[in-house]
């Protein structure tokens, strides 16, 4: 790797000089005596012409084969962009000598998702699925610029626990030295301590859930963008800064990922000024009297099918591709949950749906220690496991709240992916742990 | 928590008004009939004058009582920093009705580690700890930013895996439906794989391992700041890379933390811009010869104490903190080290001691599929669990190679804590899985 490199989407600025770039043989085309080799690398491709005689060093090898080609830029009109490399030297790096599983640089992947995901190893260099991938970062890269220029800390807490948090079922055990410990469900009881140091933290880090489903939904282990503050008046004001950080990730991928979008072809969000909410019970009421929903009067909670509807409502009514839900029945909730004040049935909380779908989950928490020790009672959730933690409310906690993003689902529901397995570096589901 | 919050970093720009400051009870002194309330809240900590009328409403509360206060800003020469708030109103937000365990407004902390670990929850709002664990999110958002400059893409790879990487020692064991998962030791073949889709990944997240030892260096769960990349020439590519990584998280704390360092009294590392690299024989050699060091000549690795004479020989000779041990030998390496061409007994691989520790383990990785099948026989490193996995470099690897940067042996040797449990938010030993 002496030579300058120079990247496939500087080339242009080159034409009439021999350069070198540098990656994977991407396709091998051979059309009238003429080859056509399209060369891969992180910026993009480039499309380099061959003789027969220039040619013959990738005689034998197939595509990924990594390589130099040193050529000269011309100017094509025909070619992709106009620009292509003529008169090329090939230096073989490593020869790939197996026809790969499947072809990736076809507009769209063929392979079935089982044969996709078992082959994700390589699958992922195809120009959209990397580009998939890489918003990802963008998410996680946007989520934490919008916290740092608020003030929130950065933590990153155990993942292996003495006491699953949220529930005794859908939990993984490890052994641990001879004794048990659980993968943490999620950071909500680290990151509400955190609050008492910080204020104001957020985390970025995988969460374990043990549910048995296969769903295109669920992922076994996923990324949640975790956030949770303090002195607050009530949930309004944690959905008010979940807002902010969304608006925060959509910026900074129309700033930073703009190449990727455009490959994906991906709709930006519609994101008013002010997102809608409904209460709980009105939402339910809305179903029920304008959608002619039968089964949601009276139920705890929203079927997928129920929030799909409330998505496209809003879509309709208040060009929104989000809407809140608040005040979710106290049954169905964490019993760290702080209640209505003025109706306790209900909770202070709430869930954002994105297109339809369930996105994230937040609320505001109890903060009074008399009052953890009476929902701990009230749900018969055992005390002396957590005693380490409730030592943060019983030393002073200010009102608080907060939330989680699904980082897989947020990227899913932005590209209209059928499936969050395509939205996942490499998923985890009951019957897949590699690669 | 409807009125405005002014901040106790803000309150000298409103000498004479009067303002409302909200946080934490920090200290409450009596002395002559005049009480000094000191308030914290994630700025700094303030002084409130209060009379013994005044001070009424805190009668039977402890400190950590969550609170408002509501006075007017004088100029006081004897106050701290020449600021104070005088007649003042209280609200109190949540009561603290137990004394808190140990007192953290001391200087220094005078519970015992083990004491402070139990009560890590409360302890960490001490100003010094708070410190020491803002700098922890300080480091990973200058590794972020450095490497985003140079076009690094984050991933986040499966924590549960179906083979363990490095070695079946030393890895816990979760049970996956029914089957068992590890709980990944690294991300290490997930960030090689990676640099066939990417070119350039990091990661930031947690790793695991099942080391039986309770030493003061090691924890059983820590963050592992990682990165690879591919088209180098060897591992002098990755060592320079490196540095550039040191510089640039320290310039990171430099500018945004410059109060927790200065809290701390840190001393920032010595980092010329040529940072001293001995070859490993070289390094055995000269600890024979000139630190009459008799343990070290034909020893596969360097001891604890031989890293500390290297430490103070870069100091005294290269104006260094850092130190650079290159071509450690191929038997103590992983299996996918690249040898050294000129003589394989060796690898292009390195450690970085920081201050006599080792920080960063890395080097040059294989790359060409054969030379993995050969090493995995070497090694007799089974095949078949990785199939998955080695399809990476079957289809066309570049020359590529990274390190890992231990986040808590940082902060721990940045500061000269005495134990790496110090610098993490909590820490996991063979003893300790909760808080």
């Amino acid at each position: 790797m002496q030579r300058h490199r120079t990247f496939t989407a500087e080339i242009r600025d080159h034409v009439g000089e021999r350069v070198t770039i540098t990656g994977w043989l991407h396709r091998l085309r051979a059309m009238g005596g003429v080859n056509f080799v399209i060369l891969r690398d992180r910026t993009g491709t480039a499309q380099v012409v061959a003789t027969e005689a220039e040619i013959t060093p990738l005689h034998g090898l197939h595509t990924e084969t990594v390589l130099a080609i040193t050529g000269r830029v011309v100017e094509t009109p025909q070619a992709p962009g106009g620009i292509e490399m003529v008169e090329p030297q090939f230096e073989i790096i490593s020869p790939v000598h197996e026809a790969t599983p499947f072809a990736i640089y076809k507009d769209r992947l063929r392979a079935s998702m089982p044969v996709f995901l078992d082959h994700a190893v390589f699958g992922h260099r195809a120009l959209e699925r990397r580009a998939v991938l890489r918003l990802l970062s963008g998410v996680m890269g946007g989520f934490r610029e919008t916290l740092n220029q608020k003030h929130f800390t950065e933590i990153q807490s155990p993942k292996l626990v003495e006491s699953a948090t949220e529930s005794g079922a859908n939990v993984f055990a490890a052994d641990y030295f001879g004794r048990t410990a659980y993968l943490a469900q999620s950071p909500q009881f680290y990151k509400q301590i955190m609050v008492g140091v910080f204020e104001r933290v957020y985390e970025v880090g995988p969460v374990f859930r043990a549910e048995p489903h296969a769903t295109s939904r669920h992922l076994n282990q996923y990324v949640s963008l975790d956030v949770e503050f303090g002195f607050i008046r009530d949930h309004f004001d944690v959905m008010e800064m979940l807002i902010e950080v969304i608006k925060g990730i959509i910026e900074h991928l129309k700033t930073h990922y703009a190449p990727e979008l455009n490959l994906l072809k991906a709709e930006l969000p519609l994101l008013p000024d002010k997102v809608p909410h409904l209460y709980f019970p009105e939402a339910q009421q809305m179903l029920h009297d304008q959608f002619g929903v039968n089964d949601a009067l009276g139920e705890p909670d929203l079927a997928p099918e129920h929030e799909r509807i409330l998505g496209k409502w809003a879509r309709d009514n208040h060009n929104s591709d989000f809407v809140f839900v608040t005040g979710y029945p106290m049954v169905k909730r964490p019993f760290y949950t702080h209640p209505n004040p003025a109706d306790p049935r209900y909770s202070n909380s709430f869930d954002l749906l994105f297109r339809g779908l369930e996105l994230v989950t937040g609320g505001q928490r109890l903060h009074q220690y008399q009052d953890y020790l009476d929902a701990a009672a009230r749900f018969r959730y055992p005390l002396e496991p957590f005693r380490y933690y409730f030592e943060a409310f019983k030393f002073g906690m200010p009102p608080h709240g907060g939330f989680a993003i699904g980082l897989e689902r947020f990227v899913t529901q932005l590209l209209g992916l059928d499936n969050v397995r395509l939205a996942a570096l490499f998923p985890r589901d009951m019957h897949r742990l590699a690669p």
